[in-house]
């Protein structure tokens, strides 16, 4: 992982990044710019939205920050993998830190789905895009994942491109070594999708369900029990390495 | 990783666990009992104490549970792999969630220690203890990590037992495959210590010293910057994975 660029701030804009073109500033970014990290006009920043890369950007406005000059590109746009993070939601505060943390470990989407054995029916779509925004910024991130809306997992398992790999961290596997599982995937895998459960874990039917599903993985994760949004990143963790971009040139 | 057993509470009791005998339950505990799971006299649930293995245990009190009869073992106690989680510690909430999530992972021990850029310097050794009891309880683990008291990096350094293996999770390593490394270091391993620094980064003084550990192997953990909490379960999967015990019998 990169070094942090502690000193500049980085904010999500949503405009088209153009050199010498202006991006208005959202109130809470102006608020944030100019009475928490007290910067004023001529300090620069750093932005991004998504399409357009990392850019350098100077703060303009009298009073306060009011909008901002683009100035240069300081990083291009890159592209995630193909890794969509499946999971059933959690309650509030939880809900953020797992979508925070899926966002920092690289995934592209996020899909919630409702089980029989999940808590919580409802999941605020609007929140969940603030978190990606919110882990986007403080980690440099330029792609933001997609924020899916909510459908029950048998939908979710209906409707999926059965050519995508489905990796099933499942609670009741034995103790097997996930590298080697993951590595026996290697050759299926054409966009993945990861799927953690409700901590109440799955119903029988639906357990039966996705082993039905053309590639499957089901994967253990030690043996210990783990916490949904533990098993998320340590899930993500062992998946970005096999299969996805923590290998590093030579994996 | 098991499945959880949802249905039943887990108590950590400080007392020795023999069939028969009583032991007391705390004023929190008792609450926790009869206030908030509703449960009286006669019912029954889980206790360990890190050191008897799990056993079966039922309620006892007239108004309100004040103590537990011990019934049954349930688990042999077990042993976790000496591997020492070593971190700059967060502040509240975030070292709360840090300390419960090394815990679930596994980590038989949690040292915090103060670099240069750290931006606590001040770490609630029973709060963490606490944290400690509460991820013991909720995910199952019957041994208790040692909380150790803060030193400084360079203390920590230079007492630790140089036949151990150091993996340091470095921001500024390039990106290459973390499994791979850690299978080098296999041969190496006798007790690991996970070392996660601050946000801030080392200084290059810290980091001299640390290259200068008999046994280090410096780890990547992918092209994105990931917050301190998220690198140290990321790195602790990849760890228990090739190193500790989540291989399985196979691995």
């Amino acid at each position: 992982m990169p070094l942090r660029d502690f000193d500049r701030p980085r904010l999500f804009v949503d405009a088209a990044l153009v050199a010498g073109e202006t991006a208005a500033l959202e109130r809470g970014q102006s608020n944030y710019l100019g009475n928490v990290l007290r910067l004023g006009a001529g300090e620069s920043i750093l932005v991004f939205n998504g399409r357009d890369g990392e850019w350098q950007a100077a703060i303009e406005g009298r009073k306060r920050p009011d909008r901002l000059v683009i100035i240069a590109q300081t990083r291009p746009q890159d592209r995630l993998p193909d890794l969509a993070y499946v999971f059933a939601p959690l309650k509030h505060a939880r809900l953020d830190y797992m979508v925070q943390k899926a966002v920092e470990m690289g995934a592209s989407k996020l899909q919630p789905v409702l089980t029989r054995f999940t808590q919580v029916s409802r999941v605020n779509g609007e929140r969940m895009r603030a978190n990606v925004i919110e882990a986007a910024e403080q980690c440099g991130i330029l792609s933001l994942a997609d924020v899916a809306e909510p459908v029950t997992l048998e939908h979710f398992l209906s409707q999926r491109d059965g050519g995508r790999l489905l990796v099933f961290c499942d609670e009741a596997a034995d103790v097997a070594n996930p590298v080697q599982a993951l590595q026996s995937a290697i050759a299926a895998a054409g966009g993945i999708d990861v799927l953690i459960g409700p901590e109440g874990g799955f119903a029988e039917e639906e357990r039966a369900i996705m082993m039905r599903q053309p590639k499957i993985l089901r994967l253990s994760l030690g043996p210990r029990v783990l916490r949904a949004d533990t098993a998320g990143v340590a899930a993500l963790a062992l998946v970005q390495t096999v299969l996805g971009d923590w290998a590093g040139p030579g994996g």
